[in-house]
């Protein structure tokens, strides 16, 4: 079957079917598209499964700006299997499986080469929306209208084509949902806490927003020993949820009274919590999260991308008590060598990743994981390609 | 003598010449003074030379605030040897020679037992101005007035009284004035660039402010084998004394015409700098500082004393490209540990001191330190007590 479907496919423009945003905030239609083959230093994909992730609907709600770019195919969580590979690609064969990822992975610039960043200088941001190397899209529907890819990946289809750059080979042994969760969200907390914070056995640690990412930081933090693990969130609903990754301690901003959240952490870790995670994107949060650090060493890590383009206003007096904020995008995951070994954890039972995995549907039900995921009521939900 | 002297003296009130500060900004007058035997777990130490610091220019010109107290006895960078030592004391015996130190360490808490904090939680800012203990002074003037101590330290005396969590025993191998170095600027700047920043071997750094700590950062740097020290300062004359501590290029804000200081570190070091220093204390500077640092892994290391009181406005998406900002006190150096590491550092030729001694004096000429600092004159101007 493997070598028939290479045989029939590889080299050739592929027909399949492909959930395309047409306008931002509409509802995903599912049509046939056409699938180029994949250029020099690129691979085709099929899509086992994917899962939406709260950047998605951010983009899928954007109306305009550089990064809006309609019809388009969202998804950048998946995980999938070499179909056929470009010219050059040395990296990939037919039949691996693989993660396609949006954060680019040269391994050849500085950053790549540094254990320090996760922020490839060669690939950043290259020809935002579509291949990184020539700026152009591999779909079209089927009146030759081209459909814009989206972070370089594009999961929401049978097949797609990414740059080698954006994938990751990892073990087929991974069930493919849970491999599935490690390309985005997942890994972001997971690395904030392990690469970035690296929280150690003992220490405390406070979470601001318990959405997947903040859990994704409760877990890394458990899997590390911490002693303490506080939650803010204004639903009280996920304190349940937050229980399940290690969550010890909850606070729910309005029932603080006169006190505020930093004093209720002060209170709660005996003058600050060693580490504190910002997971929401408010610079009034941020701000919060760094007063609720303790002197001497409490570090605070910025995850949440700023959502109302506020300047972050910090006391440099707090500073000079060993006080820190760090900023991370992707966790500081280098996705070729930290995704594989987040994989091995998985199956080491050293992480736990099945309670993310709040709902699965099939691929032609995509518009009900939107409809979950802005009533809030799921973290991860699979979608699979082939139900 | 030393047997004889310690009969002499020891557990007697003793009198000898102090300069007295009496009024904020006034020059300092030398009078004879009684200085109280040590009580328990304290030393008095009869002082070989002192400098005169930054602080002690601020505190000296301070009129009103928790702060300002007066009389009073300045200075806090010094050198001596233990004229008696109070009850419980077993670190250090009579003839010991001792670095009386601003930052406390009391080797009990868990602050000073972390290898992350320099900042002693048992002891930190207890009482001040006076003894940290009981709030007291041991100081008097021949009218019976209290004259309060400074910082925990007051070297501008022939005798002073400190805590045994406020003194360093270090080696009489090295020589006095260069010892007198270490208890503050010079130890900060170099343990930022080692400790807080952990400058390595060719990287770039950036140094906002080219005085006696800045200049300490670029030794420290220099070093580290950093292979570009950009220093930022208004005062050109600052450029040639740099070069000395190994700064490689230089930067005039006034002279940048149309670009920012932070575009012109940029295109210094293709991209930002490895590690940026603020050393002056001005928001709008630290925040410069942080625009100047590479994506991927820039730290920006705050060591200046804010001077206006305003926050520090930074913006998010900055940091979320791996920027970090670090605060810190005494440049994370915890003193009873680290101040021997670089005594031996500088006894084994691994750190230039020397070049920091700018001017010498004797007691009697001390206003003289106070008019050559004012007049940016000097780096550190060495006290001697008996000359």
């Amino acid at each position: 079957m493997e070598s028939n479907s290479k045989l029939e496919t590889a080299g050739k423009v592929l027909r399949c079917k492909a959930a395309i945003c047409r306008n931002p905030g509409e509802p995903l239609v599912i049509e046939d598209i056409e699938v180029d083959p994949p250029k020099a230093w690129e691979i085709r994909i099929k899509i086992i499964c994917t899962t939406l992730c709260h950047t998605d609907i951010t983009y899928w709600k954007m109306k305009s700006g550089l990064v809006a770019a309609f019809p388009r195919i969202f998804g950048h969580e998946a995980v999938g299997v070499v179909e056929s590979v470009g010219e050059y690609v040395e990296e990939f064969i037919v039949g691996d499986t693989v993660l396609p990822v949006f954060l680019p992975n040269c391994n050849e610039c500085r950053d790549c080469k540094s254990q320090k960043s996760n922020l490839c200088t060669k690939f950043q941001n290259n020809y935002p929306p579509n291949m990184p190397r020539d700026g152009t899209s591999r779909f079209r529907d089927m009146n030759g209208e081209i459909l814009h890819h989206f972070l370089w990946v594009s999961s929401f289809t049978e097949y797609t084509v990414v740059d080698v750059t954006h994938a990751v080979k990892i073990t087929p042994e991974i069930p493919a949902d849970k491999a599935c969760l490690l390309g985005c969200g997942v890994s972001t907390g997971i690395g904030a806490a392990w690469k970035v914070a690296e929280v150690e056995e003992g220490s405390t640690v406070a979470i601001f927003g318990l959405g997947p990412v903040g859990l994704a930081v409760a877990e890394g933090a458990r899997q590390r020993g911490a002693l303490k693990i506080i939650a803010v969130d204004l639903n009280p609903e996920k304190f349940d949820i937050g229980k399940k990754f290690g969550v010890t301690d909850f606070i729910n901003p309005k029932t603080c009274g006169e006190k505020s959240v930093s004093e209720v952490i002060k209170e709660l870790t005996n003058g600050g919590a060693d580490y504190c995670f910002e997971c929401i994107g408010l610079a009034s949060l941020m701000q919060e999260a760094f007063l609720s650090s303790r002197k001497g060493w409490g570090k605070t890590v910025i995850l949440g991308v700023e959502m109302h383009g506020s300047q972050l206003s910090l006391n440099p007096y707090e500073f000079l008590r060993g006080r820190s904020v760090i900023g991370t995008l992707f966790g500081g995951i280098k996705p070729k060598s930290d995704i594989p070994l987040l994989a091995k954890k998985y199956l080491d039972n050293e992480l736990s990743l099945d309670e993310f995995i709040s709902h699965e549907l099939s691929f032609q039900d995509i518009n009900k994981a939107f409809e979950l995921h802005q009533e809030g009521k799921s973290l991860r939900c699979i979608i699979w390609m082939d139900h």
